[in-house]
C-alpha cells in the first residue's frame, strides 16, 4: 500500500459550492476511484487550502490513474471542481493536486 | 474511529531540521502517541506547510490529549518542534496545529 498527501488552493467564493458537491459526490465516480485502487480517501479544508489523503493498494498506479482519466462521468467531475480550485504554482509538471512529501509516518 | 486532519506552517529556514527530527522521532515519544490511542498517523510537507492526517481509536480524545500533554518526553519533544512551527493565526483557541473540516470521505 502507498499513501499519498496532496494540496491544492480552493476560491474562498466557492467554498460553499465545492462542499455541497462533495457532500453527495456522483456515484459513478466514486465507484470510479474505488474501481483505480484508491481506499482511505478524505479531502480536508482550512483556509482555502484542500488536503488529500490517499491509501493506494493497485499495482500500476499510472495505469489506474490513466484509467481514471479516461471515464467520461470522471472527466464531467473535474470539468465542475477545476474552475472552484487554484492549484498551487510550485506543482509538478502534470500535476493538478500537487504531492507533498511525507515527513513522518507511524502505524 | 474518528479520522483527524490538521495544518501549521513550517519555518522553511527550519524544515531540514524539522525533517532530520521526524526520520528518527525519539522511541518514548512514538510510544506515547501510541498509547493515546492514535493509529495511521501522516505529517506530509509542501511549501512551508505542514498537514497531519491521523486516526482516533480511543474513547477519549480529551483525555488521551491531556496524557500525552503531561508525558516529560513528549513535552521535551514539542519544546524542541514548536519554534520551528508556525502556527495558523486562524486556528481555533487552544490549539496548536488546527483542525481543518473534512469535506469528503470514501473508505
Amino acid at each position: 500500500m502507498k499513501r499519498f498527501g496532496q494540496i491544492i488552493g480552493v476560491d474562498p467564493q466557492q467554498f460553499e459550492k465545492y462542499k455541497k458537491y462533495h457532500a453527495a459526490v456522483w456515484p459513478e465516480v466514486l465507484e470510479m476511484i474505488t474501481a483505480c485502487n484508491i481506499r482511505n480517501y478524505s479531502i480536508y479544508h482550512k483556509d482555502g487550502l484542500l488536503f488529500a489523503y490517499m491509501e493506494y493498494i493497485g499495482e500500476n498506479f499510472a495505469a489506474d490513474m490513466a484509467k481514471m482519466a479516461a471515464d467520461p462521468k470522471t472527466l464531467e467531475w473535474w470539468d465542475v471542481m477545476m474552475p472552484m480550485q487554484k492549484p498551487r504554482d510550485t506543482r509538478a509538471d502534470g500535476e493538478w493536486w500537487a504531492n507533498m512529501e511525507e515527513v513522518f509516518h507511524l502505524d
